[in-house]
């Protein structure tokens, strides 16, 4: 049996998210599906963690095992023939048997992209949060900052959520204008990117939120510095819809 | 009655094109509709020209009389309100009566956008071309220069178009490779710009096309000024298919 990676990129908009479940179409059970469609084996895929719907993901990671004679690198050839329009593997490659996408996985990197403009985006609707009022760049870039390093997330959290601890650490988060091919020239396709050791259920798409407020001028750095201590969901800004969040990256240590 | 001057953005996908017709809807017949609901006028759309079934804009151009005391810079919310996802009106203005967006229309920027990597893009089937086999940049951005200039682009024309003259002038001609937001870094997204007076029906995919095929080492500059001389289709490149293709600005003199 050889231990297989698979880099995936995906569009979550016509799926249930990352996980299998009783209703809807998974990205996880479509790509099981053309696992079995290319090799006959029907096996256990192991990804670095979910993404919820209409999340979309750039590079998710996952694993399985298999007993195929195809060749690592040709997984990704193999699988794709059978994959929708939406769902493509990147890469794959054979790892360490040990190797397990989401006990191994270090960190992630997540993207939350915001169109700031006076109106609606046609072509990217999709992939970015409409938001019509002119956001303050440089007050959400300096708001980010206060995410940054070891925090207890609790106020960042959807309600509900069940975990063992709320303690994570933001290593980088950057709010950004970044071009895009498709147009977009009168108004702002803003990026924020977060770098952490793990996220809770809902957090970047609260951090999102919080720092849109920041940049509408209706929350202070003074009222998420007291969100993060105090650690009441209340104090912190809204959840942004999962349109515009990416898994842009899965850190690992070794593999 | 005032002349009023309408930006457009769309993503083509779900149409049968910008202009009217009997099946399927189209770009045009919704922007009417929506003019409608927010005026209660029907109106005359004159677009500055059609896009194809699969088509994007990101800034047609289109005009309208009407009576409606809405303020000029105001219909482009009034109208975005009664239209889908998918189209949006960038900007409204009022311009001279005698305004004609497709009359008065010098020249047009076309983009064509091909996906070059090893592996389809999950993220913008949509937007761009899938080219597998490795494109060579820099002979494409040569091979593009011979069409510069006032040519008889007959060989560069779907069989079968009727057109008094197949006379246009290519202003510009670039080939670049463009970022992207949604990841895309294992590959490249090659963008084809051509600036003239006017295209053909199918040329800019025709040319984007033979182009490519450049690219690929099966076609030589040769063979384009060949197929320009001689005006036969036969001698130029394969027409890609509609979904790389933008329109990207129509040039006007005055307004």
């Amino acid at each position: 049996m050889r231990n297989i990676k698979l880099t995936i990129e995906y569009k979550g908009s016509n799926y249930c998210g990352w996980q299998k479940q009783k209703n809807g179409l998974s990205i996880q059970q479509a790509i099981v599906t053309a696992i079995a469609q290319a090799t006959g084996e029907s096996v256990a895929l192991n990804g670095s963690g979910r993404t919820d719907s209409g999340v979309h993901a750039i590079a998710q990671v996952a694993n399985f095992h298999t007993a195929s004679p195809i060749p690592p690198e040709r997984f990704s050839f193999a699988i794709n023939a059978y994959l929708p329009e939406d769902i493509s593997i990147v890469s794959s490659e054979e790892v360490p048997e040990a190797f397990h996408a989401r006990f191994n996985a270090k960190g992630k990197v997540y993207r939350y992209y915001i169109w700031n403009a006076f109106r609606r985006n046609a072509i990217i609707p999709e992939f970015a949060y409409f938001a019509p009022n002119p956001l303050d760049l440089s007050a959400m870039q300096k708001a980010a900052q206060i995410f940054v390093g070891k925090h207890d997330f609790a106020a960042f959290m959807a309600v509900g959520s069940k975990v063992k601890s709320t303690t994570r650490e933001i290593y980088k988060a950057e709010v950004s204008e970044v071009e895009c091919p498709f147009g977009a020239e009168d108004g702002s396709l803003i990026c924020i990117e977060l770098t952490g050791s793990g996220f809770l259920y809902n957090m970047v798409r609260i951090i999102a939120g919080t720092l849109m407020e920041v940049g509408l001028g209706k929350r202070s750095e003074r009222q998420i510095a007291d969100a993060l201590e105090k650690g009441e969901r209340g104090l912190a800004g809204q959840t942004l819809p999962p349109e515009g969040l990416f898994l842009y990256k899965v850190l690992y240590e070794v593999f």
